[in-house]
């Protein structure tokens, strides 16, 4: 968190900023919704990556936090002594893996999912001579067709499982649902809970995620608690869905035009390397803040063209900023993010889990 | 580049792996073409980013490499004393920018590209009072529709514009054409050749690239120089466009089946933060080596689902390999890179040149 020697005028381009302001926003706006509903909040840090903004969270009322990856719940963990509780969605395989788990296991509490047998197994052999038991919950697919049981069944057979296994503790339900799936959810996990309740294991925790669905979480009172991610900066994917509004983006790309070669096209120096090729169902690959008669229609690694149906009205030197159709990945190609306070560059904050993939 | 103590039974996934027998093979592949028709090779090292390949290159016979950043090349020049001549391909604004060109074109020869007068007064502004003149090549739009002067006369105006500003040498043309833009490259930059000597200024260097068309690179013998990225290690855009064939895919990623929730389907521990989600115009998102019939058709960014039209026969646990749409930017995903010789890890890289964007 080093002192900020430069301005939006000029700090070297590409440059990622985060409004931290917003930021805090977004932050208090869900957490109130939690509050209002009885629902815990255990954050995503996936978008953020920062053990700053997880702070904030925790601040707010988070209980815990969400990390997708074991090198990822070690970065973060390593980054701030206030993250006590973690949660990693992720069936985690491997000896490497299961060394790095442990040890992160004898310094906070730790929660892991898990959706068949082998993870479990897998699991349970290295946690049976460790001092501490894993919570492991099982994943269930309520409908986004990625990892998780199938049926509420299978949840219950795979939560006996883990029950018996040396080392581990059932720790509950886990579920990464589509887009307004609050009804599947409540109906699988119902469902599950009870199959699960009648063989005498507890559920202690149902938790379900999505930052698109979460103002509508409360439609799944089953859920104890939520995981939302993107909220927490916003996007361009968001936005389009109705989610926010631009005002809400706390992640912007500041970009340099470096070509105007005709007079409805112009060449900026952020491409696939700072704004992602993610496209999330849009069509191009960004909101030019300021500009709606834009559309950035192309990117190659270092370039991103913008073209308009009209004069394109831009010199070479103009600083623009951009909202990335999805913030999450953003924040994994920079070292390193600007801080924005009250509109100005307050600081530079290293990404500390930036490229943890394991 | 520390010994490697993994194999690909052990080493932790996602990993990015890059075969050196079958890099080598792609260098002297292409630069034995170039000798042929007489042909310098400037590669761009977007694709690698390492100065140990690069080196490789220049042992092969290339006169220089390619940058498409200055932080880029710093990264590039630091890493290797055998990298002495360097092209970056881009239009350069900025103070800072500038201030680190300025200490590049102290260590090794420099060139850099210009498409406008607002770049080449800014490049003029500083080099005038530099111990050393900057190259300054004239980029020209052959119909990718990027950057580039848009005809033969205003690239001749801008070549005179650098020939007289201050601490500038005339560079040249260089262009980035259309796949197939051999005629192209070849009708326009004889037009500005002519128009440039026709003023009594030298044209040194015709600068051309980009892997889908080397082959036929010499369908536009106006053109003195090429400069390939993604041959070096190949990718299923290539392979779809016939350039090459899994064989000279030099880079996979290693991934690990970490769900089989269907008969169909399976989910690898390998996303967008590894594979990418560029598309290149193909439809999924790589080629699962030995298995064409499974295609992956989504990722999300820790998660790759995998689909086959039969029985997906994959069990959790299992290891697969997978050719990426795009090689270039999944390099630049990674903090390091593991090498194989002769099928087996010898080395892990650290990529020096990732995340350079500035």
């Amino acid at each position: 968190m080093t002192k900020a020697v430069s301005t939006l005028q000029t700090v070297n381009t590409p440059a990622v900023l985060v409004d931290l302001d917003i930021t805090r926003r977004n932050i208090d706006r869900f957490q109130a919704y939690a509050d209002v509903h009885g629902m815990k909040v255990r954050p995503h840090i996936k978008t953020h990556k920062l053990p700053a903004i997880a702070e904030m969270q925790l601040r707010a009322g988070a209980i815990g936090v969400t990390c997708q990856k074991v090198s990822e719940a070690e970065a973060m963990v390593a980054g701030s002594p206030q993250i006590r509780d973690v949660l990693i969605t992720y069936n985690i395989l491997g000896a490497e893996k299961l060394d790095h788990l442990a040890g992160l296991a004898r310094k906070v509490t730790l929660s892991v999912v898990a959706d068949n047998e082998t993870v479990i197994d897998g699991l349970s052999s290295k946690f049976a001579s460790q001092p501490t038991r894993l919570n492991v919950l099982v994943e269930c697919n309520t409908g986004a067709d990625r990892c998780g049981v199938p049926t509420p069944e299978a949840a219950a057979a795979l939560a006996q499982r883990i029950s018996a296994a040396p080392g581990l503790v059932f720790g509950g339900l886990m579920t990464y649902p589509p887009t307004d799936g609050a009804a599947a959810v409540e109906s699988f996990m119902t469902r599950a809970k009870t199959l699960i309740e009648a063989v005498g294991i507890a559920v202690p925790v149902i938790t379900s995620g999505g930052t698109p669905s979460m103002m509508s979480a409360a439609e799944a009172p089953v859920a104890t608690e939520y995981r939302p991610g993107t909220y927490v900066y916003n996007d361009r994917s968001l936005v389009s869905r109705g989610v926010c509004g631009w005002d809400d983006c706390a992640l912007t790309v500041l970009a340099t035009v470096v070509s105007v070669p005709s007079a409805n096209r112009a060449i900026i120096d952020a491409g696939s390397k700072s704004l992602t090729s993610d496209l999330l169902g849009l069509s191009g690959y960004g909101h030019v803040l300021g500009r709606d008669d834009i559309a950035i229609d192309q990117l190659s690694e270092e370039h991103g063209r913008l073209v308009s149906q009209g004069l394109i009205n831009l010199k070479v030197g103009d600083r623009l900023r951009i909202v990335p159709n999805h913030a999450c990945v953003v924040t994994n190609l920079v070292d390193a993010i600007n801080i924005l306070e009250k509109g100005e560059i307050s600081a530079v904050w290293p990404v500390a889990a930036r490229g943890k993939i394991v």
